[in-house]
């Protein structure tokens, strides 16, 4: 019933604290670098720039006991099951991000955008955007 | 550099076997039953028939040592880094569905489609489509 998940990479971002984020992509979220560790380089070498990605990022300073919440932090409003949220504390607290390529600045580091989450925030996955 | 998954749910379906899936969601994929494991359920509660949700599998038959491919079983095309392709077969080895919320079963248990992966898959986390 459960799995380990590696982490391939992590997101160099000027967002530092929590406070720095915006609720969702399309809100002022910056650039910021991705960088592939040494063992996964070779899966990225036909990333181009332009490309649209889904990065998958491992919200790390997530809570994981979380079932429900409050919707983009409506304090007042009705709790809903996390489920029907977008909100980072949940069981697994995968961040979903659709982004640009912006550059490749070299064979382990590319830039994107837009992406909203902090510095240092693990990597787990890119897929082509379909 | 690693993290615990915990599985939340699994699939019930009528693809057996990977010979029985389609390569991508759109080519005739069936309809299939999500079932909540007893722990989570609560986060399920506000879930509707017609919702659009983004499901995320962790395709457990994947061999995740994989960083090329050829894309789309093209055994005679170059290989790409398999960030750039769909393959099931990637470091981490999770599947992201579009799918419709076609009925509800019972508080544990929601009919969705379209969705190509084999039955007893595990659901790693549920969101809703932006």
């Amino acid at each position: 019933m459960e799995q380990t998940i590696k982490f391939i990479g992590k997101i160099h971002s000027d967002l530092k604290k929590i406070e720095d984020c915006p609720l969702q992509e399309n809100e002022n979220a910056p650039a910021a670098r991705l960088e592939i560790f040494p063992a996964y380089t070779e899966g990225i070498k036909n990333i181009a720039e332009g490309n649209k990605l889904v990065i998958l990022t491992w919200l790390h300073q997530a809570n994981r006991e979380i079932l429900k919440c409050h919707q983009r932090n409506e304090v007042g409003s009705e709790q809903l099951g996390v489920f029907s949220t977008r909100s980072p504390d949940r069981p697994n607290p995968i961040g979903l991000h659709t982004v640009t390529v912006i550059g490749i600045i070299d064979e382990r580091m590319i830039k994107i955008m837009p992406i909203e989450v902090l510095d240092d925030t693990p990597v787990i996955d890119i897929k082509p955007l379909i």
